[in-house]
């Protein structure tokens, strides 16, 4: 039977969908969704998204052996273990680990998304992991673009593109969102890096001095687990 | 002094922007941004844009003498003078008179931008003469896409793309959204026809049997007028 595969271009039209009817993908690429796949992938325990700065701390109160993650605007929040860099969900750093984590876009998009029959994480390090679990699924995809500010961005739209080439010959019914992220994608495939370069965001992180991590999300296939969402806590997917 | 080039993907997005420092371009390709363009350039004394069928409804009782336009769903509200088809435009039927029209996705998008600097119609038929005046405006430019359900669609997308391209080498920084645009229209600029049959709105619109609106509605160039808002009506730009 034929099903859906839409793109949510931005959290702020996610009222325009019914996200009970599909398995929701959450993309934040530049970083919490690269981070979150790589710290999975590297043994957390749990990632545990949270919306507020706030609710984060909270858990330090709770109980202690949480690692805190919070950023704001791109920056690690004063006082608080790390932020949104890949580099900090290390297996070194997060191996065996529950982090707390509250980021500007990404974690809003979860929140929005609860009520999907799943939520699951991609980014580019877990591309073909994930786009193989799916096409198993027999579902309705929505992959909803954390974007910026509420507003669109090339480089979640672009990953949207890239899941929608891969799910092709699937038996999915497309919509215009998804027709032009895979578009875009034909148009970036070739240098992700050097096309997204030209992006407003892409200009912005490298003002924050993070072009390595930039670098490090555009790596393709360099993880295979698939964070889902259980409860409050992202863990990993399993299945066989 | 570098100003702003922004497109806004859906009127759903139009609260991520001060419309107040923008002149703000409404897009509604298939059908009503086109049918104003082709009304105003043939002729039309105004067209009075209405959000509900209702109050399109209320100007009949006003007073006689106002041609009735209603669509709903792409198709004509019975008991109308006609809806959105550019075919309904021509100098014959709309020279000299005022019509008040309510359509889907054109009309909401309008009357959320009212606040602009200004706000004028663009659709392929006006494309080269509404670029040249944009250009001698010295202003922030905002191309608010009407889209389709308060969702993102190609074909305005496009056309967007399309101004994009005609501004480039001014003095203008553009957003993602606007570069997105611009990406997809390089895409479909050599056969607009042919890259948006692909559309689910294209599909739809077929159904109902308005191919030649369609093909009608991608003429570029073939008028020079630019509909702009006074007060609550649409009347022809006056400049020199």
């Amino acid at each position: 039977m034929t099903k859906n595969l839409h793109v949510c271009l931005t959290p702020s039209l996610l009222p325009l969908y019914n996200v009970e009817e599909y398995i929701v993908v959450i993309v934040d690429i530049f970083r919490a969704t690269s981070s979150i796949c790589y710290g999975i992938d590297n043994g957390a325990e749990a990632i545990i998204p949270v919306a507020e700065v706030d609710e984060c701390l909270a858990y330090r109160d709770q109980e202690t052996g949480y690692l805190l993650a919070a950023e704001r605007n791109g920056e690690v929040v004063a006082g608080f273990d790390f932020g949104n860099s890949p580099f900090s969900y290390t297996k070194e750093k997060v191996g065996g680990k529950t982090i707390v984590l509250t980021t500007t876009n990404g974690t809003y998009a979860l929140h929005r998304s609860r009520h999907a029959k799943r939520v699951v994480i991609g980014s580019f390090l877990n591309l073909t992991a994930l786009c193989d679990w799916l096409k198993t699924q027999n579902e309705n995809i929505l992959l909803v673009c954390a974007g910026w500010k509420h507003n669109f961005n090339l480089e979640d739209t672009l990953f949207s593109g890239a899941v929608v080439e891969q799910l092709k010959g699937g038996n999915y019914k497309t919509d215009d969102p998804a027709i032009a992220a895979n578009d875009l994608y034909q148009l970036g495939r070739g240098d992700l890096d050097a096309y997204l370069a030209k992006t407003s965001h892409s200009e912005r992180l490298k003002k924050l001095g993070i072009e390595a991590d930039i670098a490090f999300c555009l790596n393709v296939d360099i993880t295979a687990a698939i964070p889902v969402l259980e409860g409050e806590r992202l863990v990993k997917l399993q299945f066989y």
